[in-house]
């Protein structure tokens, strides 16, 4: 894997949590062009906010990130804290405080530990470095089992540009406009404006396409910064190489939404609900999400239970356009057709549902809306994980 | 406990389920003025779209009930065998058919097994006793763990009245303007526009005020029967006598909506949301329910865990007006305000979380708007009961 030109990263235990590293560093040699993308939650970690205010100029050099707290309701110690992290980001690098952008998760609640932060800080200049990239991505990590990293390589003006995206996310997973943390970091260039679009557009594609356990974050970030050190010639309209960057974003958020979703807290399987025949994109998206937060569908999944009644249920309260008697469910094969089931094996449909990745499609014959949702069943494990977390 | 007068009940084994019973009759001697309300959801149960249509005329004197197969989702032979069944005991009994409502609760998606429930009815008719409210009050439940029954006696014009209300719900429970299968039956004198009114009034302050899973089921019905025998002179507007009444009634759905709540599946404990200070009555509900619905608010309950954190975050995705700057939480006392967590004695509020029923309070601090929403934890439990249901 090629990381982009210019860019380095660090991750190291600054003694927020115990023996594991949870604090990470990604810095651009030159500053970057940047946008992110931020939770709709009104509850907004302090982090979040510091961030909306900064990113408006459109310029980013660095990203710290800390897990183990999420620094949100923390009133005005947690704006002060975070503003304090920036500087310290600023003065270490010799950069200035306005170029750093700040992220936090974990618990909901807790002051960040400012003295732990600020040798930590320290520690992750010093180790930045271009493979220090896993580093970074384990530091980030809280209930998650797996890093999450994608990459892209692709040619624009036959200059080689990569995108490398890292993320996290296993819990309180519902990411509505973004996600829980991701960062995506490319040598691209391109203006503020087409990044603000790429990023709005494969965000809404991906990130908002999944769901856990249908509680969205009051930390969901997405961070992008383009350094322009590919050295191609600069992309400002929706023109052919905006689509290909736009192709390659979208395959990266993806990928990573994809490795989100797989990594939902307890889940045993990762359940792709196709929604076909809506009365819109906007209806689809809301069937599909209303399907994979029913804590009745998701308990039969995880039982490979041919439960189809529930999912019928679930249509039927989610507040769409529905004719009930046009409705076809598919479970590997068609088992239910114009909203009563078909004679169908069970055995072989068990069979189905047992494996790790399923799909279920479900046709609503009404319309032409689609969307595809990505979720998880719900376990004894994500019980276990979720009784004592704090 | 006195039942109306004129009321007569059976329940029995017809052999739709193994060794319990599943079929349940109640008669009024005369003619009952009646009403019903139903589940809002979209996918409705043959029954329920057939109670909604006899109910029109305002007038009922049987209704039949069984457990184990909900007759939804059955195409139009659920609709066909739901009118036989009424036919079979109009006959049966020797009424009209169109004075016999059905209702049905179970799995969905499996028809009726009408041969059992013709002899059943049958064997139902020949039950019918006084005394028989605890057979029938058993035939209806599913998963449920304890039978439900609500009683209160009052004088209006110095006659006697009686009230008696059986309900079925464990799981699949978010009433939305009805409830799980619910039956109330009293011997009042009351005109039918002024039992509309009491009975809608108090489905919205009960029933739709409690939530298990989030689930609103397609079969959701409360039935009431009202045959005058009390003979007192008849309620026809919202006098002194209404009021009394109402008060009764409320306290007879109160008790029962407790109860289905009590029995959730799998929950070790009953929590009472209670909201203050929102902006209106309907944004207190949204804020409550959507608590209530969180997964993860729903597990910490289960760990005794007082992750208030959790609350902040469902209250920022409810979409309801918050200034997360302004909200507290008492869990026993007080352990949020302004947004921002009190120093406390974490033991201290894990004993308080872990008694069997408990009361949070969240103030927004921005309205006059209340609601108390009724809900249960998320437990291993619910996880066996619901992953091999089908």
């Amino acid at each position: 894997m090629k990381v982009p030109l210019g860019f380095k990263f660090s991750g190291i235990n600054s003694g927020i949590r115990i023996k594991r590293k949870d604090l990470g560093l990604m810095y651009s040699v030159v500053p970057a062009t940047a946008w992110g993308v931020f939770t709709r939650n009104k509850v907004k970690a302090a982090p979040v906010l510091y961030d909306m205010e900064i990113i408006q100029d459109g310029k980013l050099q660095a990203i710290l990130v800390n897990s183990g707290i999420a620094n949100a309701c923390t009133g005005e110690k947690g704006l002060k804290d975070t503003k304090k992290e920036a500087e310290l980001v600023g003065d270490t690098l010799n950069i200035d405080a306005s170029l750093v952008a700040i992220a936090s998760t974990g618990k909901i609640g807790p002051s960040l530990p400012m003295n732990k932060i600020e040798s930590g800080i320290g520690l992750c200049v010093e180790n930045l470095s271009e493979e220090g990239y896993e580093d970074f991505s384990e530091a980030i990590l809280t209930t998650d089992t797996i890093k999450k990293m994608a990459h892209e390589s692709f040619f624009i003006d036959d200059k080689e540009v990569n995108i490398l995206g890292i993320s996290k996310g296993s819990g309180m997973i519902n990411p509505d406009m973004a996600t829980t943390l991701s960062f995506v970091v490319t040598d691209l260039k391109i203006s503020l404006p087409m990044l603000k679009l790429a990023l709005a557009r494969a965000t809404e594609n991906t990130f908002n396409m999944i769901t856990v356990d249908g509680d969205t974050s009051t930390n969901d970030t997405i961070l992008i910064m383009a350094n322009g050190l590919a050295d191609n010639s600069e992309i400002t309209r929706e023109n052919e190489q905006f689509d290909e960057f736009y192709t390659h974003l979208y395959n990266v958020l993806g990928r990573l939404a994809y490795l989100v979703a797989k990594d939902g807290e307890g889940a045993t399987k990762l359940v792709r609900i196709k929604i076909r025949g809506a009365d819109g994109f906007s209806e689809a998206k809301r069937a599909g999400k209303t399907i994979a937060h029913s804590m009745l569908v998701k308990t039969a999944l995880y039982g490979a239970d041919p439960n189809w009644g529930r999912i019928m249920a679930a249509l039927g309260y989610a507040g769409i356009k529905i004719d009930p008697s046009k409705v076809d469910i598919y479970m590997g094969k068609k088992i239910v057709e114009n909203g009563v089931p078909l004679a169908f094996s069970r055995e072989e449909v068990r069979n189905y549902l047992g494996q790790k990745e399923i799909e279920i499609v479900i046709d609503l014959k009404i319309g032409v809306g689609e969307a595809e949702i990505l979720t998880t069943d719900l376990t004894h494990e994500y019980i276990n994980i979720n009784t004592q977390y704090s």
